[in-house]
């Protein structure tokens, strides 16, 4: 431990293994083995690098995408990711690596962990972390504890409609970009890095901003529109859930804060309800890349422990 | 109480005391004055009814518009309500009462109360009760307990913003109404009864239902508007909180259900996570127009007993 912040004492990041395969699709079981397959040889790599073998670990984490059951350790699906359909990983990752103990819980609930122990909402009981990355995603605490649900799926705040069109003779999803997760007006259909990017036909977000510094009229209307979802997401997170912090992480968020905490802050000063606008901070994430693993590693030896309640 | 439910001994309605003050103007501290008044005036009528004085209650609850906090009994401020603002409600109201402990909560908190104590919501430990009336108001109970935020107004879903307007090169708020909470895209600026009507320029959403039936083109797009903006938020309480029930109360849904409740029923059937959209049953509220007093008293006795921690 380096503070309350694990320490990384060794490191293997390889690409998801992923192709075009739609979610659903007879495929999905194939792509979902090759993916928990790629896990456990990042992580026998890390342990090599390290020294260690699966018989020295106390437990392992494993942050993923969701919607997923963090108690089962079924992953439902994943609108970024093909492959993933009930899935249980933490099974198969358990038995990949030897029977060792393995806590999945979904990625941003882990970084929401992580910034709440070792990062920019520590001492928070109240507070939401939000990812504004190649999807928008997140995780609330409130009095103190996550915020689970009836099924343990809740927080999904990237899938929170701010959008449809007010034109009655139109449909509802008319001009409106169709998400991952198959609904339309959703905050990450707009806002997210790799959906703006889809919208303007690149591959990275950083293009669409670049280009609507340039002037390209249709980058900066992206861009606009990304910024309206965002403000309406943070107006709502306010109003509804009163945070204390809103801690804004998220490969996107960190290269233009001035276009997502800047529009996140103006939207609550001036549209959220005075009481919880004045009670919340919007503020970066501390933790960098790294959120998802410490948070992994920091509830893995929690739940490893039997303690961990408050996240559970 | 008949069963889980408070008795009403006794019952005395009078109008709210208001005129066209807008909220923060410098008569609205003489507009609280006269509301708190007619509060108490009321009570006391019902006592005498009962043939009770003050000095027999162990306790009075009072169901008010928020956000407020309910521990102070401090109203911040009230969109549907001119008078209100950083308003001591509790402790006018004991005064008024001679010193009896006044309980004060949001009506939405009270009624989410009453409807998971004896109500549509009973045995759920994650539940959301919005009512679609002259506002669109709300309470979210997550793991057993009420969901308060840092400053006790969480839960204000009326104010969840649904809309923006996507064109770029026209005002974030183009073609929206203003919402009483001087915001726009709320659900409630587009689906409560109050905003409806105003839209349509009559006094009652049911006028506007009755239009749209009748073939009125502009009552139509009202009530389209309307349910989708309820199909978001429904999206969104599913994505976002995972409740096991969501209960819809308010005249607006109890009048037309086919427009409220349907419409998110569907959303969320269509556009909702999985797991989320399988984990939750959307139901008319099972109190009635009663459900904020039946929670008043509830709350009151809780809290006057010392217990009650689940709720705040």
């Amino acid at each position: 431990m380096d503070g309350d912040r694990p320490r990384v004492v060794a490191r293997d990041e390889r690409p998801t293994p992923h192709g075009a395969m739609p979610v659903g699709s007879e495929r999905a079981a194939w792509s979902a083995d090759a993916i928990v397959a790629a896990i456990a040889a990042s992580a026998r790599a890390s342990l090599a690098a390290a020294r260690l073998r699966t018989a020295d670990l106390e437990a392992a984490g494993c942050s993923s995408p969701g919607p997923l059951d963090h108690l089962t350790g079924v992953v439902h699906e994943t609108p970024n990711l093909a492959g993933f359909r009930e899935t249980p990983l933490a099974a198969m990752l358990s038995s990949a690596l030897d029977g060792v103990r393995v806590f999945v819980d979904r990625d941003t609930c882990m970084a929401a962990i992580a910034e709440g122990l070792a990062g920019a909402a520590r001492g928070a009981r109240d507070y939401v972390y939000v990812t504004v990355s190649t999807g928008i995603g997140g995780g609330v605490v409130s009095g103190g504890r996550m915020l689970r649900g009836a099924t343990n799926t809740a927080g999904e705040i990237g899938h929170w409609p701010v959008a449809f069109a007010a034109d009655a003779s139109r449909p509802a999803d008319d001009g409106l970009p169709r998400c991952g997760c198959g609904s339309f007006g959703c905050a990450e259909s707009l806002a997210a890095g790799g959906n703006m990017a889809e919208a303007f036909g690149v591959r990275d977000a950083e293009e669409v901003y670049a280009a609507a510094v340039r002037g390209d009229a249709r980058a900066s209307a992206i861009v606009t529109r990304a910024e309206r979802a965002l403000a309406n997401l943070a107006v709502g997170l306010a109003n509804v859930l009163n945070p204390a912090v809103i801690v804004v992480g998220g490969s996107v968020a960190e290269h233009q804060p001035a276009h997502v905490l800047e529009p996140m802050r103006r939207a609550i000063a001036e549209r959220a309800f005075r009481a919880p606008a004045n009670a919340v901070r919007v503020v970066p994430a501390a933790l960098g890349a790294d959120v998802g693993t410490i948070g992994a590693v920091l509830e893995a030896g929690e739940r490893a422990s039997g303690g961990g309640d408050w996240f559970l």
